[in-house]
């Protein structure tokens, strides 16, 4: 009844054979230049050749070949647009490589109710513009939104810019199937919105595929929001920045989105986009508001008062489309203005509460110096969501396995300051391990007996979110914390 | 590996010893006479007497008495306050009843989370009462409010007038401590919103005490809304007024309240409270709008355009707080007008897509009509959620069998028509056999295993929630969809 990868290899030429007929013509991949296409996600340092490609283009195909791997006890591991950060689609030696992206020929838009009907493999971003004729839109976008595809965004639960205000996937979703690992299709929720029994539905977001595969979903569409300001606040200071935002936050000011990046990541992508910001900037935040005309006014009052209030020296609000999106250029400048800095680079993720932003901070830049290696902070501030980035020189002996060890002294500490090891990247193969810190010994286990009670074998996804028993003692990690509530630390903020 | 009742008695004298032991003096209640005051909750039609009463005051001795019951093997039911409507804390006759009321004493604000720690016991009024001087509430308000305790609310994922804009209890609750079946202590979710792993958190909201026991929750508070308005609107057709709800909404105004009711509801109120309402009103119509100012006028000025244009030929709008409550007086009085005409009622509750509330209202007149009893409808239109009072007599021969036989055939017209046996009452003892209508085999297979990895052997709560497909075969209800995704009926609308 656990987790762990079936070691034996059950990939015999009958089971190939088998599953070439599950399959359309081109929907089996066996020829290694074939399978390389696919031996990783966006975290391209893991690396694993699948043992076989599987591409279905109907939902019954997705059915055949579950029930097949489940009969050979042959590993299934799910992917979309393989642009997942945590390995969470990185393949099995010995398994199936289950691509879903042709399942894209469903997207229903029903404008009068709101929703919309769409297969796994339709891109996040073709949702919004298939609704954008009815004023309507799929509110989670990722970064990856033009290339990641629904059932992807369901598997890590994706977020986005706007999830402050709008929430993740689990929050825009009203129904999903699921077909299990014997074949069975599931109905997850209603798109009337509620369902009665339990709430599988909620369950299946951020499961990472180890549960059962969502081959379709209902999901909300919102109205296009009517009106929309971008703020952009200088400080002198990271920490004076850190309180404006608790401060916009506690005023009951809801931003669709609230940015923070550090002043590392300010020269560096003043270097490259050249603002003409003063040189001294300690921190930048940017703060998007919406909703109606007279709503985003109020607001942009209210916010910039907070703004004046906690330090602000530098102020710019844009009203048009234009100017807005000149805001927005530059935060999504930060990750290849940085990049451009070193050879290699760890983009990590993780939360912390929002009061404990600044020293957060401080304590990221000691750890850094601490491992001699540069870290730029980019933050969504709204939700304490962090993403430090790591620079590093590969060719240098040692220094990818000191940025790793930085990486993981990072969200020790996150755990530390009662966050998470993820905020939105998700678990995936690259920190399995960091759930031995996250989670009780009790708390584990009863991962392990929900995921045996969909895939009772652990053939689906194997090795990925939830980490063994035996691994956490391995590491000496077990984090045990019973009698205390819920994180010890958090009663301080 | 299946949730059925244990039938063996094993309340002997040494657990029942035991027992005392985990429990302060007054905890444990044998006699008759007190475990009398337990025999159903809020749905009196059901009735059983408890093994024994067991009222813990710590966490620790929940923990225990948990242990003890897995130990030896005795059934628990969780209670509240037993305002239950579907029989969820119905007692086992050879179990513990486990009071959670006095888990009351944690009721911490921290306002500048915006969040509360709570105990299970702590009333769902009492939140928002030690909010208030922060200028903050806790959103989820079931009409139960006054009384009903957040462990209950949790259990049933209790909604209210307001959950249409405000959400359901698990949209408010971003932590919960969980005791299983056997003593251990979950921490479900974070206090920062976001937790990784598989989200326990929404699983347990709505599980209805069958997975474990909820002792404490962090719960998210809002800033109470700037300014309100209350619009009271009369049509002459109900169908109009079906069709304005859905105008409303299609619109993107999401009211925090929308509330209709038909024909004979309005003559049952104004009987009683005598507005001076046109006799031949056919529905009402109360819509609340909240938010800032500016927002709340711009929204009044549209849903009162969408009103007109729907044939609305009765408005009224209240500004000040006295006119607001005599129009949601209006609402409240609705139940106990319909109860002043029979001796018997019979409240029931189910969802169906908005588009088809006027058809579904015509086929439940038409039921009633030939079943031969009064059927009296009050609805929260905007997302759906029906509340049909059957009247009846149970003092003559087969009415209270006739009622529920119509009560039955209510629930199986809203899943037909795409909609859900329950809109927010919950399933309990009343609707486990009305889940054989909503869910396949699969489905049903699935609840049962995640049941069995929390409590394998059925002791939390036996005979609640997941029938068995023993039981649904019984029936002849079991009903196979597999290969239709989700409703086969909701396309249409």
């Amino acid at each position: 009844m656990t987790a762990t990868p079936q070691a034996e290899a059950r990939m015999t030429a009958q089971f190939l054979q088998a599953l070439a007929a599950c399959l359309p013509a081109e929907g089996l991949v066996l020829d290694e230049a074939g399978r390389r296409a696919y031996e990783c996600d966006a975290l391209t340092l893991f690396r694993r050749l699948p043992g076989v490609v599987a591409i279905p283009e109907e939902i019954a195909q997705v059915q055949a070949i579950l029930r097949l791997c489940d009969d050979y006890g042959v590993p299934v591991v799910a992917r979309g647009a393989g642009t997942g950060l945590s390995g969470g689609a990185l393949p099995h030696a010995e398994g199936v490589l289950l691509n879903l992206s042709r399942l894209d020929a469903t997207l229903e838009i029903d404008p009068d109710r709101r929703l919309a009907r769409v297969g796994a493999g339709v891109r996040n971003l073709a949702i919004s513009q298939a609704a954008a004729p009815h004023g309507l839109y799929f509110a989670p976008d990722p970064s990856s939104q033009v290339a990641s595809t629904l059932g992807g965004n369901i598997a890590e639960n994706a977020g986005g810019v706007h999830c402050l205000k709008y929430g993740l996937t689990v929050n825009n979703v009203v129904a999903a199937t699921l077909i299990t690992i014997d074949g069975e299709r599931l109905t997850l929720g209603s798109p009337l919105g509620e369902a009665p029994g339990l709430d599988l539905l909620a369950l299946i977001h951020g499961s990472e595929g180890l549960l059962g595969v969502v081959v379709e979903a209902w999901v909300e569409l919102l109205p296009l929001p009517r009106d929309k300001r971008v703020l952009l606040a200088g400080f002198a200071e990271v920490t004076d920045c850190a309180e404006a935002v608790a401060a916009i936050i506690a005023a009951g000011v809801v931003p669709a989105g609230l940015e923070l990046m550090d002043r590392a990541a300010v020269v560096a992508v003043e270097a490259m986009v050249q603002q003409g910001w003063p040189c001294d900037l300690g921190a930048l935040l940017i703060c998007e508001l919406d909703g109606s005309a007279a709503e985003v006014t109020a607001q942009s009052e209210r916010v910039t008062a907070l703004l004046k209030t906690h330090g602000a020296d530098h102020l710019e609000s844009a009203t048009d489309p234009a100017e807005q999106a000149r805001i927005w250029s530059v935060r999504k400048a930060a990750f290849p203005a940085i990049a451009r800095l070193a050879p290699d680079t760890l983009v990590m993720d993780g939360s912390v509460p929002r009061r404990r932003l600044a020293a957060v901070l401080t304590r990221i830049i000691a750890l850094a110096e601490a491992y001699g290696l540069r870290v730029f902070n980019t933050f969504h501030a709204g939700d304490g969501n962090i993403h430090p980035v790591i620079l590093f020189d590969s060719r240098l002996e040692g220094e990818l396995e000191r940025a790793e060890s930085l990486g993981q002294a990072i969200l020790r500490l996150c755990v530390e300051e009662g966050g998470s090891i993820t905020g939105e990247h998700g678990v995936g193969a690259e920190k399995v391990d960091a759930m031995c810190d996250q989670f009780s010994a009790a708390e584990l286990r009863q991962f392990e007996a929900i995921k045996a009670a969909f895939d009772p074998r652990g053939l689906l996804n194997p090795g990925k979110l939830i980490p063994t028993l035996n691994r956490c003692a391995e590491l000496g990690h077990l984090h045990v914390k019973d009698g205390r509530f819920p994180h010890p630390e958090l009663p301080r903020f």
